[in-house]
């Protein structure tokens, strides 16, 4: 099945916390237990909130409850994700709000498979693809932003690897993008965080691809150690790419003005069940990083890639297609 | 106790595998016993690694062993520290072994004291301070060459605070670091790898302060993950200090040509006993990278602070003290 279904009006998730282990669902019967999932990272990534924030509207709207305390209240289960405020606004000011939640769920999966073609061209054949936390078919309805590039370019035929960095602390990359790209028999490694820099010293990485939180005129706003990543690609002269649905750009704002969550701190404390520095230990756990724009190389969208240099231009020249 | 003690013709560790919940030790009584500590990072920094070296050749004496043969095993117990090298040739040409690794002993702790007196000058009141890894007293016989410069700065009363990353695979920082810092109530926050670029970004860090496995005119070598503190601190003109005593220069080579050990697998694919990939995951496990000498601001020694690029002149002035 797909991250998400709409059945006998329930929204039906995977259950992201539990996997790579165990492949459980997690029913959502009201806009209650939609925010519960979004805040407990059973559903995540991007796109993915943004389209299940959709279906907790029309859970609120099905219960008769008042439709903008419910936007107020799902908008804010996570502060970073603009995909989530974007949703929420499109279903509140639809005809039918069940029609118009369909529509973007169908949508996403047609989006992320533009997002693909236009990325596989940048993929050559024998690269090494690294990428950082799980912007793949669990952070979206199906398919990816990050790892649907390395879908399409694999299925084109291409010959190539992926490393998966880690993504402490909460290991989407070990759990998540390892498992999707194991599923479908792409050659796929495990690396520690820490080590993504090294391997680009020693040139075994050719393209960065990772998803986005946030996309500004000026750098995007994306899962933390993504800033780290995009430092080391600069040094090595390793292009740096972001695929990012347009759902997902702010055209507003400076990356900058991103409210960045702070997490609990036993993510941090605690892995799997296992508690991994002295008891009572403090910590921080910002949960995103902002990336400049001057270390990216390109914004893989539904539309083409855009050089963030030419934001308005790329936007301009969209009206008039 | 300190890190290791000398006591009835045995060498005993803490065991720093079992760290920080339970301390305990683990008993040398022959050489093997000692390669065996250093392979399984009982016994890790490169500090600490040589002086046991030392003690592993007298056990080896002791033993009747034939010490080419005994050095010979010693030194491939771990490649990359040059540490351990210096230490076995240094006993290995000594009239009388044990009384040549009771001197580097006490040396060890002398020598840590003078880094930490010179280290503090550089760590202002109000600072804080990131560290990777743990290059602390349980790196060393005692007191520690990075924590040692935050130990003499705290001692001199300055208010500062430190930050200790994760240090995935094996959580040297949550594990040991953290530790040490709270044994002294020196203020002490964990963070996962990933957050040093955003707290950097954020201008949260005012000095990185990390040790070595070597020193050489061109860089350093120290525990992966390194480096992409490093690059974050260039980019956010954080400066960026290296703390190492002499016997972990080498004047012979470039840093370029240091053997990087790959690690099991086991250490990325598990945590504190947890699995944290899908089953069968092939990983990448470097267990050091290099940080090239334009990322370095200096690298305090126990006679003075070296900027690398007067590398030669620095090792000139030294003949003439």
């Amino acid at each position: 099945m797909k991250t998400m279904e709409w059945k006998d009006n329930k929204l039906i998730l995977i259950d992201q916390t539990k996997l790579p282990d165990d492949l459980t669902y997690f029913e959502c019967k009201t806009y209650k237990d939609v925010i519960l999932a979004i805040k407990t990272m059973v559903v995540r990534g991007a796109p993915a909130i943004g389209v299940a924030a959709a279906f907790g509207m029309v859970l609120g709207n099905i219960a008769g409850e008042d439709l903008e305390k419910v936007a107020k209240e799902i908008k804010a289960s996570r502060p970073t994700a603009i995909n989530l405020f974007w949703a929420v606004d499109r279903v509140l000011s639809s005809d039918n709000l069940l029609d118009e939640a369909l529509e973007m769920y169908k949508e996403d999966i047609e989006t992320n498979l533009a997002i693909g073609r236009h990325g596989a061209e940048i993929i050559s054949d024998g690269d090494t693809i690294l990428t950082h936390c799980n912007a793949g078919a669990l952070a979206c309805v199906d398919y990816g932003t990050a790892l649907g590039v390395v879908r399409s370019a694999f299925n084109e035929g291409k010959d190539i690897n992926v490393i998966c960095d880690e993504t402490r602390p909460l290991g989407q990359g070990a759990r998540l993008s390892v498992w999707e790209m194991q599923q479908e028999d792409i050659p796929v490694k495990l690396i520690p965080d820490v080590a993504a820099g090294y391997l680009m010293q020693q040139n075994e990485i050719n393209k960065v691809v990772i998803g986005a939180d946030r996309v500004a005129h000026d750098g995007i706003a994306n899962k933390i150690g993504s800033l780290m990543v995009a430092l080391a690609a600069k040094r090595f002269h390793v292009p740096f790419y972001v695929a990012a649905p347009l759902s997902t750009f702010d055209r507003e704002i400076s990356i900058y003005d991103t409210e960045i969550e702070e997490r609990g701190s036993e993510e941090v404390t605690h892995y799997g069940g296992c508690r991994i520095c002295p008891k009572g230990t403090e910590v921080r756990n910002p949960a995103f990083d902002i990336v400049p724009k001057d270390l990216i190389t390109g914004v893989i969208t539904e539309k083409g890639i855009i050089d963030l240099d030419n934001f308005k231009e790329f936007f301009q020249k969209l009206k008039y297609e």
